[in-house]
């Protein structure tokens, strides 16, 4: 696939950022590397004055970025996210090098949109918005000075994508991962199904909201591993609302 | 070699830069890489708050940088330095890619001190600069925006320096590059070279130093490809000084 396509599908997610000139060297380093997707999740400070400035040529990127309420609508229609994470959290995604983790990024975007999602400036990801994500990367670091800006982790890894991009080989999806037979689930439906999940879960008894313990997270984990179809979320779907139909629990009255 | 003391032999020189801003992200961005020898070729403004703000947790990089008058001092005692230049210069040394060059930069830090040069901001390094260095790097860019900035050029370079010098392979000098069998030249042992062959093809009348032309950069292209052992410095200089004596010219009476 045409590298400038594959990188028009790679959307740029800050989650919370406090910055706006964090959100605007973002742009520009986005920009820099041929991206020009960005998404915000409830940004301090958006549209601001200081992201102009350190955008520099690529406020056309701030412009027509995407402000959402939500990390699950910055992913809508995405099939892979990957978190940047300085560390493994118990349950989320294994968590890989730039080179490797971006070259399987670029490669899934040849199935269709993907995501680079950054936390806040100070406290990063949290575990939850790290459970929306299939996969994890860490730029390695000074052990003793790890304190990377976003903008410039931005920018490593947009640089990352370009590399994968304009490679001597095309990306492929890493070995061991299964390639999808038929089309991916995007993250909606994905979410979707959790959703379902959680309610029959919840009719049933066997999850209880106020007590939820690790069961959510270990679904996630699971199914984030398996690279679900939209034909299988679908069957999935059906299985679940059969049952809710059967007990008489849920939507089908 | 333990690839910390391969990072610390990395100098990062930063020609006439006019933001003190850009001064403090190259600084941080270096840090969190592992590099720490920040040098300043006539900065427009330093120290400065504005460095300090952007360093954050690297302000130790700044007090510590070097500030020179010359690039040639900046560069002393060095063995091997790599120009960022966005195009190929007339006589200048070829242009590679990041990771292949900063793989050869970091083998050849194996050898001794090496740089990592960037220009100013608007105008980048002049073509006399970058004919002071054995290679040079370009940063792959969108060609609709190549305007990266000064510290997201660092923080690339820097990033690309650790991964080499962590890689699963330690970094070798590249095929097809002679290694040295003796102690390699440092920047100051070829200047003198320069200088001295300067001097007496002008005292002879094979340069003139009103119309200058090609020579003086064809000859430090010759120079800079074939890497001078610090023995062949001495030899050629032996035979610059031989031809004053005879012919009468330079400095030996």
């Amino acid at each position: 696939m045409n590298p400038e396509v594959l990188l028009s599908r790679v959307r740029v997610v800050l989650c919370r950022p406090s910055h706006p000139g964090n959100i605007g060297a973002a742009a520009r380093a986005m920009k820099t590397m041929g991206l020009s997707r960005l998404y915000l999740v409830t940004p301090k400070q958006f549209p601001d004055a200081e992201a102009d400035t350190r955008a520099t040529g690529a406020v056309d990127v701030l412009r027509a970025a995407t402000v959402t309420a939500t990390l699950d609508e910055a992913l809508a229609g995405t099939v892979f996210a990957v978190a940047l994470s300085a560390r493994q959290r118990d349950l989320g995604p294994a968590i890989g090098a730039p080179r490797e983790t971006v070259a399987r990024l670029l490669a899934e975007a040849g199935l269709g949109e993907v995501a680079l999602v950054f936390g806040n400036e100070t406290v990063g990801l949290s575990n939850e918005e790290i459970f929306h994500c299939q996969a994890a990367v860490t730029i390695p670091t000074n052990p003793d000075f790890s304190s990377l800006n976003l903008g410039s982790a931005v920018q490593v890894l947009s640089y990352e994508c370009r590399m994968a991009a304009f490679g001597e080989k095309p990306p492929v999806v890493a070995p061991g991962v299964t390639p999808f037979v038929a089309p991916p689930a995007t993250n909606d439906e994905v979410e979707g199904l959790y959703g379902h999940l959680e309610a029959v879960m919840t009719a049933t008894g066997f999850y209880n909201p106020e007590q939820p313990g690790r069961l959510l997270p270990k679904l996630r984990r699971l199914f984030g591993r398996v690279r679900l179809e939209r034909d299988e979320v679908n069957i999935l779907r059906g299985v679940l609302a059969s049952t809710q139909v059967r007990t008489g629990h849920g939507r089908k009255e």
